[in-house]
């Protein structure tokens, strides 16, 4: 039997909420074309993913979405939701896919208030045009919101873990781990000086994302071409200025 | 056949995010108890909310949050997937579902801008201790963001509208309709003199607010104590100065 094949559509250029997808589809191992980022002669582009975004009835509010088939979907959780149980990322039980939906979900509202990080005032305004407000908003992000998300997903995986054993997010390996990957790899990025000092406080996350950086697959995507280098385009972004000093 | 049985989880003061919720268990006629809001005596309270958010295991983020028999399931718009096919509030095919959860997540995209327009710096602080962010924030939010959302929902609304009649989100009528039409409520409330200038522009959509205000269930509600009255510990809040002068 064929393989299922999905079409991605995201920004070329940067990790950003299609990153979460991405180490979806690489982890599963799954037949999927990363649209935008292919030739136009491939029939990709930014023309094809505008396309679909222009098109009649259901089009996307905004990337990423996917293709399977005739249906297109759209918003990273709900992506998530709908490819895991396809390509063997999460338990077939609707209890546990009720439970990673709504983590996922969490970490998509941390992934807002990251980019509102950076972008306190307005999406349309670039950065310098609200560094002040920027300053301000990174301190309470670093010192209330960090903590706030990452030690609830820090006593999540602690007690899920056994002796010497790492927790994951649902008990077993699940989607969910590879975003907690994402986030703590681009937490490490956005602030290395507020990141180094957690080391012992997030044990459990530092844990997991290294376990997951180690899955066979994961390793290939990572090393590969595939996975793009954060940037200051991208949801997680390096300003200096804004990290503990 | 006893009909289901759903406890409500959340802040007792305000609509907030779970007022989403329960315009959906009060158009369906759903069993339910919204618990905080209850007496101690009837099992009720915030120390009821606050114990299950310290359960082991998958406790909850934050509000709000639905327990059904031994399953308890949090975020707004995951609450509302798991909830309306079980009491008839959208379509049974998968791709319908995914459609309608989709929108719902882009109502919730919304929602957290909306009281990030109030908290542009900070939850933790005040409105009054980031006022001259949130004037400059609301500028952009009515200049730009309610356009961007408003104007996406009304092309769908449009799109699926017949001769004459209302359109809904998906065709036919579902539990995002009812999001929508909290949305238009909030939105009038927050921002009385930008929205008043929007009659023509979201025709489709106080079209759509019109026709839920007028269902049966949502009449009796909106009239009755249960519906509380917005204000400015909520989701949607009404600053003066934050408003289009």
């Amino acid at each position: 039997m064929a393989r299922d094949k999905y079409d991605l559509f995201y920004w070329p250029g940067i990790q950003g909420r299609g990153e979460f997808v991405r180490l979806a589809l690489e982890d599963a191992g799954a037949d999927y074309r990363d649209v935008a980022r292919l030739s136009k002669a491939e029939g990709g582009g930014m023309e094809a993913m505008f396309a679909l975004m222009k098109a009649p009835g259901l089009a996307p509010f905004a990337p990423p979405f996917l293709r399977h088939g005739k249906l297109v979907v759209a918003q990273t959780a709900n992506i998530l939701q709908y490819v895991a149980p396809r390509v063997g990322l999460v338990p077939a039980a609707e209890r546990a896919r009720v439970h990673a939906h709504q983590l996922q979900l969490t970490i998509a509202d941390f992934a807002a208030e990251v980019h509102d990080v950076h972008h306190p005032i307005a999406s349309s305004l670039y950065y310098e045009d609200q560094k002040i407000e920027a300053h301000r908003k990174a301190r309470h992000f670093r010192e209330e919101r960090i903590p706030k998300y990452l030690g609830y997903f820090e006593r999540l995986l602690a007690g899920n873990a056994g002796k010497g054993r790492v927790g994951h997010a649902l008990g077993k390996f699940s989607y969910v781990d590879l975003s907690l990957f994402q986030v703590m790899a681009g937490l490490g990025y956005m602030f290395p000086r507020t990141m180094q000092r957690t080391r012992r406080k997030y044990a459990h996350l530092y844990a997991l994302a290294g376990k997951v950086e180690l899955r066979p697959r994961i390793a290939a995507y990572l090393a590969s071409p595939r996975r793009l280098p954060f940037n200051e385009q991208g949801l997680f972004r390096h300003y200096p200025e804004l990290d503990a000093q």
